[in-house]
């Protein structure tokens, strides 16, 4: 049970009765915890606890806070208050920050900022969101190549207390270009007469300022790396990306891919917003776009059973397990896709294994298709069907579930030979495409088995 | 584009040609580079390459493989190499790997590596897997709060070089109960003679080595920190889990939630060993229980339908629209669990916002509905359909509509309001259920326009 729902009323209360004490009462909370606490106070009085917080503490619980409440206490909390708070903040969380409000709040709240801490958030601004250069903290220490390690140790205690990380140490030439890096912990035990372009890691994993942010979590992951160096054309060291930016970065990149997989193409700023955030219509209009797509496709459906209207006038038993067919299909479909798109995210399946992996998921289907063809075979029977019919129905199902996961394997995986994100290839677009198909499948079985 | 792409095929050639070269070839190349290389070579060129590499090279390739390749290796490399490679790895993630292989593989190895390292391992082993215990690291710098700045910075060069992390030093008592940590990077700038106790940051956020792995990552994302210490019910330090970890398990996790969604009830385990791990059987076992659940539900539109035969046999017209109907309550019924289920996992949404998200959910489908209605409307005029039978079509989608996009947004809330896992209320789960309610309404709108 988290701390914050204890005493949420307890705060309001206390708001209510002695605003004074506001302050000393959560002192002793962790921001993290306190920004949670006011997710769950009423509107207004989060503000009000907001504003009683000292400087350190509100930064703090600021660089915590997301969705509606940052965005309340953005637009509310008064400038003065804020400007003192993003000066205790690293620079890229502040540039993250002021991404939510308007040119002139930004404006207002950077005057209210020390003149240094202002200019380094407006350089980070000028690089495009969701790249590594918005991502990457400009307070990193750097040495020097021709240092030894007692120099380089003694340096140590002399950086900027804002630097975010000590872990690697990062070695810079003449004219700032990054040579090499030296992580801390080896640098303790070394000989302290021992140069650092000796002991230095010369082999460097480096982005660019504009490579996208999704890149530098890949790079993090694959390399297993605690930052990343961002570098110009000319190998200058500009900043780092430490690997606690990389998470939110996965967990963002996660909720977009989980959404599109559903059928709702959010795009990466949508999915940052969180869910409260998006206006209603702008939900409305992003999934009218999929949704008209499938209906049209699934329009379809009706062109293909007017086709067989004879048929289901002569046997309107066939029209009974339509919902049943088409739906095991989709369903069936719709598993393969996330199987192979989720193995395709995460490189565990490749191009090369197209071919495997047809055989597999077909394989699959074919088993899946029998063992639930016999079970709709035995229920078409219950139900009083004549033997033709549930044979129809059982070897529909069988075909169907077949074909609907080679499908379902095949899509992703052409959509990621032609360059297309395979995970808009969503569940159900690959149920929609299974039904029509089904559909003709279906009464193709019934005009042969019942001598239509 | 890769580097591993570019040379696998004249790793190959040098396999055939030049085998002794082999290690020289390959000596430049970043160990994570290298894992990857050895996926692209066919499967018994890979042995040959992994066996070829010198002991730190290969410990470091080892630590970056994954799936099918891991195990191939793992299983058929020889003990008498891996043990060594084994030794320069961390104990944590020896263990993990060992994971892969049976008792007596596990055993062969073990006595290969040194006895110190090897009870580590078999320490580490008692914990139950997917736990923090599994994942921390033992080798971490432990210091004491009676220690001067100075004197801290002395011992550090004393630390074992296999200490993975020393961003946080962790301050413990007589009893070797934890008491604080402090930053590394804040202990540079220190007065040498100040002491730790004056120093160090005693609100810790700790987890106990039987913790779920998930909810470690949890704590590392929600604080934002770079290591959580693992301790005993005494409070006593038994190691610490890094964020690097973490950040497999988030990928884990996300692979976990994904499959769920999908209507694919995968396992921990079964997403750690990645897709073509699992037997082919298996796959259908694990799907063959949803689909069944499915069908069986699916079975109930059956059973509406039968109910209307006399309106199909009077209007066969009617049956034309059914799969265009329920594929759409289906989508739209998908479209919305996702958005929730997400919601509800990254904490966007909480339980008291239900009224909130239903209201939502609720209008946005309204407005879905008529949009789609009006288009189905002129659709089935288009297709020579009657003008009741159009209107019929029409309002069916519309009502369909904001009556899946209300059952995708309640379900998931009620699941968690029942302490029970969302992700598990799959899109095919909601659009099944939706198909048969959706059939009602159809049927009733139906009856009513047509004078049926």
């Amino acid at each position: 049970m988290s701390l914050a729902k204890v005493i949420a009323p307890d705060i309001e209360e206390l708001i209510r009765e002695n605003p004074q004490e506001l302050a000393s009462a959560v002192a002793a909370i962790h921001p993290a915890d306190l920004a949670e606490l006011l997710d769950d106070l009423p509107r207004e009085d989060r503000i009000v606890l907001f504003e009683a917080l000292p400087v350190d503490q509100g930064a703090a619980v600021l660089s915590g806070l997301k969705g509606e409440t940052l965005r309340l206490i953005l637009h509310t909390a008064s400038p003065t208050k804020l400007g003192p708070m993003l000066d205790r903040l690293p620079p890229d969380d502040v540039t993250n920050l002021l991404e939510h409000l308007t040119q002139r709040q930004r404006e207002a709240i950077l005057a209210r900022m020390s003149a240094r801490d202002a200019a380094e958030v407006e350089r980070l601004q000028r690089y495009p969101p969701r790249t590594a250069g918005r991502l990457m903290t400009i307070k990193f220490a750097t040495i020097r190549p021709e240092w030894t390690a007692a120099e380089t140790l003694g340096h140590l205690k002399r950086i900027d207390p804002e630097v975010e990380t000590v872990q690697s140490l990062y070695a810079v030439d003449d004219a700032g270009r990054l040579v090499g890096y030296v992580a801390l912990r080896r640098l303790f035990p070394a000989p302290p007469d021992r140069k650092i372009a000796d002991m230095m890691e010369r082999r460097l994993i480096t982005v660019r300022p504009d490579t996208d942010q999704e890149e530098v979590a890949r790079l993090v992951s694959k390399y297993d790396v605690h930052a990343i160096p961002v570098v110009d054309e000319n190998q200058k060291l500009l900043g780092i990306v430490t690997v606690d930016d990389v998470i939110d970065i996965l967990i963002e990149e996660q909720t977009q891919d989980v959404l599109h997989l559903g059928g709702v193409s959010a795009t990466e700023e949508e999915v940052e917003q969180g869910y409260f955030a998006a206006k209603p219509w702008r939900n409305v209009r992003l999934r009218f776009n999929w949704l008209l797509l499938l209906f049209v496709t699934e329009t379809l459906t009706g062109t293909v059973l007017r086709h067989y209207e004879d048929e289901i006038a002569k046997v309107v038993a066939l029209s009974f397990f339509i919902p049943l067919l088409i739906g095991t299909g989709g369903n069936s479909g719709s598993q393969t896709v996330t199987t192979i798109v989720r193995g395709l995210a995460v490189g565990e399946i490749r191009l090369r294994d197209f071919g495997r992996v047809l055989m597999r998921e077909g394989g699959s289907g074919l088993v899946l298709g029998i063992l639930l063809g016999i079970v709709g075979f035995g229920r078409a029977l219950l139900w009083g069907s004549t033997m033709p019919l549930a044979l129809t129905v059982g070897v529909s199902i069988l075909v169907i579930c077949a074909w609907a996961n080679t499908v379902g394997a095949m899509i992703p995986m052409l959509a990621t030979m032609f360059k297309i994100d395979p995970t808009v290839m969503s569940a159900p677009l690959i149920a929609t495409l299974v039904d029509a198909t089904g559909l003709i499948i279906y009464f193709t079985i019934a005009k042969s088995f019942l001598g239509l």
